[in-house]
């Protein structure tokens, strides 16, 4: 991105922020594929001298395109655009994290930071239709693709479908062929709910982002083909990273 | 919630951040039914005084809950347990925007920001299938349920394809009606791409919300049985007032 040719220009004259215009032209330069992925954008000195705008008018610009996901910050490096986010099928199809990710070409690894029976929790053995006083199977993981953290999840399970489960190996296996291959649940149904929030401290620490960026929160309720509810889940997915892909027929 | 009772009570002796704890306590109160929609929360002298933790802390959780949805500032009025989310199903059926909210006991109004020609802009005109140099149509609306704005959208349509859809009546008529009823384009197909986003200053605006609140964005491209691109919109849901909901069977 040549700034001194002078091909790039903001009006002042128009009632359109000049943080906005700058946005825009970035958004468009990276979809026109004029900026690819890694190439790196000027500096906020080059920017200020070449388009005449201030410093905080350029942070506000590129802060938003990191967040959305267009840029990426490296430390002492600079700020490169950034690989488009990961397009998911999981609202469409039932599959296993691992096999979407490498059929992306991308390696999945996992991070197991929680595995254990806990009391029951209201909330969650209403959705899991069992007592509140059953324990639950407490599963708590980050997963990767190519070594970036991509979501995060707690996973909820009857402990009394699953006695056991706790000695499993999650980091090689799926969910749902450890409970069919051990346990015989065979899960038929999935029902997700998808939400937008804004991420706390802990889950920005968890996914390496900041604090208030906005996560697809998704919660799936799993069923038997008999219709028992077996897995309670919460993701979520950076939203910088990640987006998701439903086609409808009418 | 009495909090006089002393049946509410945060530990300092473990590792969990008393605003987190703060949090958890009211999400399962709600989830509970003990506090009920409409409901107001104490004041932060209150939690101040009978829980013995500091304002800064309680602010941290009172505004996470509202930013998550769970609660809603009314200016000089105090801070109430929100209605629950908008359960939309508009990424399982389609279904107008209209309809949806009719279904759930929810009245929609529309509002019309723009409806004009414009130039050809390269990324939307690649993504319709046309070429650049030519026109489409801008359509740019805000859509309340219950008086609230839910939905800020943005919609391009090829203008040779629908030449006089600029005089239509968008606040009484859906698009997809229009289309068929008026230029015989039927939509049969749409591939809706689901994100998480943070709010910008100008979408915050339309939508009442604070700036940074997470927002789901939904881009849809609608086909004909053709398959003829003939729609391209960006949609963008309050992420405290929406869910999404899907089923999928193996």
């Amino acid at each position: 991105m040549d700034l001194k040719s002078g091909s790039y220009k903001l009006d002042k004259n128009i009632p359109v922020p000049l943080y906005y215009q700058l946005k825009k032209l970035l958004i468009d330069e990276i979809n026109n594929k004029r900026l690819k992925v890694g190439d790196s954008i000027p500096t906020e000195a080059e920017f200020c001298e070449h388009l005449n705008i201030s410093r905080p008018t350029i942070r506000q610009a590129l802060s938003e395109l990191v967040s959305e996901g267009y840029l990426q910050r490296l430390k002492g490096k600079g700020t490169f655009v950034s690989r488009p986010k990961i397009d998911e099928r999981f609202f469409q199809h039932l599959q296993s994290f691992n096999n979407e990710m490498l059929q992306k070409g991308l390696t999945p690894t996992t991070q197991i930071l929680d595995l254990k029976v806990i009391k029951g929790i209201a909330g969650i053995c209403e959705k899991l239709n069992i007592a509140v006083e059953d324990e639950l199977v407490y599963l708590r993981r980050v997963r990767y693709a190519d070594e970036e953290p991509v979501v995060y999840l707690e996973t909820y399970l009857p402990y009394k479908y699953c006695r056991g489960i706790i000695e499993e190996d999650f980091v090689n296996n799926s969910l749902y062929s450890i409970l069919e291959e051990k346990y015989n649940i065979k899960i038929f149904k999935v029902v997700r709910k998808i939400e937008a929030v804004n991420a706390d401290d802990q889950v920005a620490r968890l996914l390496h982002i900041k604090k208030n960026q906005a996560l697809c929160l998704v919660k799936t309720t799993a069923y038997t083909e008999d219709d028992i509810p077996s897995e309670y889940s919460i993701a979520r997915y950076r939203g910088d990273r990640n987006q998701f892909t439903v086609e409808l027929y009418r």
